[in-house]
């Protein structure tokens, strides 16, 4: 239901590949509640996903960029400021990716050319993302920045791999940045932390399965779909939540606050 | 503006003193979103503050009540369902005092029977209010309810005194109500945690003023105030954040992760 | 092995039940480290326990004392001085009960006048402890205060009940009068968050085999015991921890930073 | 004063530069209380600073290595178990710098190249060392490794910069790693986040001499110096922590807990 939360606002989706995809609801979402947006995707996603079927849907232009190239994000925010007529108000940043966890590498055994991948696209690339912004002058005053971010950034998950080091790296950009782009321009910078979700990203996760079902039974509301995610991510663009910013906000069921349910430990005990 | 994000809920609203009250703003905006409401104050606080101009001009009734008070509460819901036509969607509490920094009492001169009635007045009462709402299910499934808090539960702040301590206690009921009743019902259960705000109770905190100021100058995008507070309350009641649960939000410019802005450096040295 | 580690410290170890307890364990490995020492005690639990087999071993002397009254503890520290001849280096509070716990009391059903006692036993008598020897001068320079709690202060578990609550009080009175104490006397103050231990108190909380079994196969190192514990204790007593101060220190093979073990996805596997 | 902690004990401290040096006073007191080590640090540290000073002084080898090359570290976990002859007890992280500080870039301004390079040197490098040593099984059963780190990696502090992220990317890897060497060779793994100190590292942050007092106003205890630090590294290297891993332990008189002391409030105020 729309309540044109967004209405008037412009904004850039990075990372919708299909309609698994966090990013996907949230552009879906976005334009629902009255934002104009452009989409942004590697040319190698744009190829394997369906990027183009959204942007037709959305009538969204997309505009093809590798994240941790600088030029291509400047490209991004050039062409993006052109189409929608003026600064962007809000960005999200859906991307993230381990060739160490695509190559089954363990975590005592990881590849560090491939680690060093995993950090630059999976975290560099939303400091490069916001020094573009803010060099272009990109963003509009009370502008809201948003990252998409796991608990593995806290806890480590067994699997869960070098991914979870690119996560705190993540959040500690969007915290840093956060002072900055607060000070200098009053845009905010947050993250959300999702429960696991069955995307084409999270399902290369190890044990994705198996983790996704005891985060279920580990959290109180259950596990929070993508479709919610967006919600939240809708509101974190509007304007009801324009002193929020540098926080790491947990939408996941209440699993992060919990140490032990009833229903964990009865299937825990389940074979004894 | 509206967007009518509370359309067709009921809430139930408790703190409202008077026009400088972040509860008074949650009401008026709960009311502009679509709600419908009620008040409830304590006796004292409704002979010394507002709350009445507030109720006609909502055309909202208020409902008396000591929240230490477990028949108080059961009146409040019982009475709230009977006036709004069922099932309560939202509550917050906006209760807080402490006699100890009434009287000027020190932290480490503090006054037992004080520091009895700063806990149960300013954190109990949030554990009895969800247990009698529960008891007599009272809150409808898919339901918020929401506590004002300060980052004193974290951090240590001269002159807080035991309002720090009674508000770590009101968080942890928070989280250990939310798991039981988000389990049982679906109701999310979350704290704000807000800038310091110059409302009627605020000020009765020791230095509050340079605290303000020192909170402004360390907040990148300064202090948020009572009104984009009660913006913040009003998103966690909306159906757009129903996977939030357990959680302590801060809601404070950014305060709450900065070590150290050039803006407090400055300020700092400005005298050497 | 004795590392001399408190040599010629005075110390006042409260709630050494029996050779279960992590206080009866601390008492013995202080004075094993050259410290001298009292013991303190409820006349109930003395009744109860083998605190006086204890002191006997250790020719410690017993100071009975009702921990939540202030008369009791003044008594404790006066009488500590005379007998150690001196100001107290180290204190430890390893003090806890719920009497909604005991009773079988749920978390939404709870008494409030036990969740008074649960509080003023588990927390208020840490702050009354500190506050009467602050009063009393009756610690030392470079002087180290230790409460013993559990990770419940912080994250929910199913049966800890009110315990959860009390422990979160604790944790905060510990940074509250870490700060007074530390700026007037150099005094440090602490907690230590250990892993569920199989003593005659933790023995009350609902479930607490199965959850021993959970967090051991949760813990990377598996839980610490009691007799690990106390060792920690000492360290956090000697001087070789003199500027660690207002922290909550997890011992706990590391459970308190983990997410999700292979042991514990094998085991929630184990019966599909 | 010995107390003979680490009798019988092998280790490696990395990053010893100069007298200044946490890592030199670490050496200097591992020796002291029984160890036998061996220090490494960079040819171009070594030509630039007194490691063979120190070394001569403690009869201790020095083994040169770059922490960011694998064959290096291998190197030095190979010669270390030839010279001490055994298995590694415990290893010192004490290494970062941060070319785009070193430059002068600002946060917003970041060369990518100098970013990477940051958090080569400064965080995966921690990550290597473990996976080095994991895979020679060069650690001994219940071996401890500890890296140094700020608070920087929680709060962003203004002029600290791209070391922050690196610091948060360290913690992450201290916990992932911890996880996984604590799980298959009791191994525990923590990082100490210690006040800001005048090394000659520290001495390289923008606007040091302001934090440092900053700091030493704003923490109870007054701000732990090098020496302070040295003794904490003791005791989580002795057999008295076992069970501590995947630990943030803060060093640091109480700064991360406050949130505003009378002092800063003071000095805040002076010049009104």
């Amino acid at each position: 239901m729309s309540h044109n939360l967004l209405k008037g606002k412009r904004g850039i989706v990075f990372g919708a590949l299909n309609e698994m995809s966090i990013a996907w609801k949230v552009a879906e979402k976005a334009v629902e509640q009255g934002a104009t947006i452009t989409l942004s995707n590697t040319p190698m996603a744009m190829r394997m996903g369906e990027t183009n079927a959204l942007a037709d849907k959305l009538k969204a232009e997309v505009i093809p960029a590798d994240a941790t190239i600088v030029e291509d994000l400047e490209q991004v925010f050039a062409r993006s400021q052109e189409v929608l007529g003026g600064k962007i108000d809000f960005v999200l940043h859906s991307i993230g990716m381990s060739p160490n966890v695509r190559k089954g590498r363990d975590y005592d055994d990881l590849d560090y050319k491939f680690l060093d991948k995993t950090l630059d696209i999976s975290a560099v690339s939303f400091h490069k993302m916001m020094q573009v912004a803010k060099k272009m002058d990109a963003i509009a005053e009370g502008g809201s920045v948003l990252a998409l971010t796991h608990i593995a950034a806290q806890r480590t998950f067994a699997g869960y791999n070098d991914m979870a080091d690119a996560k705190s790296l993540l959040e500690s950009i969007g915290r840093s940045f956060g002072y900055v782009y607060g000070r200098d321009k009053g845009v905010r910078v947050n993250t959300i932390s999702q429960s696991p979700t069955m995307t084409t990203a999270g399902a290369g996760i190890g044990g994705m399965g198996g983790f996704l079902e005891f985060a279920e039974k580990m959290s109180p509301l259950g596990n929070a779909n993508a479709e919610e995610c967006a919600d939240y991510c809708i509101v974190m663009f509007s304007d009801l939540t324009r002193k929020v910013t540098m926080q790491n906000l947990f939408h996941d069921g209440g699993f992060s606050n919990m140490g032990l349910t009833i229903a964990v430990m009865d299937e825990f005990n389940a074979n004894k």
